[in-house]
């Protein structure tokens, strides 16, 4: 993963709109999905990601959002968050997912928010620590997607890093 | 859901081309996710569906299909299973996901084929006939997602449908 410059950026300080817009980019550059589905990212604060996605490109046939627009949203989310925490750290990594479950909980029929918390801080030691061990490392995430402001779906994803 | 005439189809009888494209366009004008990612159906015998894309609007960060996209083109092709079940019986209903679980076994570097199979006789049985007493029924139904020919990703849904 060659990522933007993450020179001017320290991990306990918000991105500004204009990095957001250009992290926005890439991620939409490198998954067309993303950009299919309208997907921006909104916040980053150094523990929460958000995205969001309007309804219109993601719309099922009863007029709410389609399963897997929110299951891409969730992973979106997952692998925002991922990339963060990477780019923070100035590490070069692949990142894959190697399970996804979406709990689909209420019907979302606005805006597709989307959002990914850091693990706790042992967890996340541990996982980069065994990167930096086995070039390899596992790790289960969560992520919510509301309906605007209305919790709708709950995701967990394994994810696998692998150092280049 | 209003669906396509099906008076010209019977359910032990393979959909011919013209008709797998009217299904295709239906489903691409209900979800606009499966247009954008180029989802097409590409037969139904009435026991298996398969559905393809092409790589190029699904690609990730490292030239292999997204995650989202294989979860997506699962559940879409378990989705299309189910509307093609009740196509063929003339069954006006609602259907959607409750929960979505993705296992990717293995990178998908060529076109996307995704396919899901006719439940045994004895459940599509029970489901049809609680949604039928009950006018709500629940299923949990598995696809299988390829890269060519190889089995790359296996997926469970649990639907709930609902007659209008």
């Amino acid at each position: 993963m060659n990522m933007p410059d993450s020179s001017s950026h320290r991990p306990d300080k918000p991105l500004q709109a204009s990095d957001l817009e250009a992290v926005t980019a890439y991620l939409r550059a490198e998954l067309p999905l993303s950009a299919a589905i309208g997907m921006s990212l909104t916040s980053w604060d150094g523990q929460t990601v958000s995205l969001s996605a309007p309804l219109g490109p993601n719309l099922n046939h009863a007029d709410f959002a389609f399963g897997g627009s929110i299951s891409s949203m969730a992973i979106l989310a997952t692998y925002s968050l991922l990339f963060l925490i990477f780019r923070e750290r100035s590490i070069s990594n692949r990142i894959l997912i190697q399970e996804s479950t979406t709990k689909f909980l209420r019907p979302i029929d606005t805006d597709i928010v989307a959002t990914a918390c850091c693990p706790a801080p042992v967890a996340l030691d541990e996982f980069l620590q065994t990167l930096a061990r086995k070039r390899k490392s596992r790790i289960s995430l969560e992520s919510s997607v509301y309906s605007g402001t209305t919790l709708a779906a709950t995701h967990t994803g394994l994810f696998v890093a692998m150092l280049y």
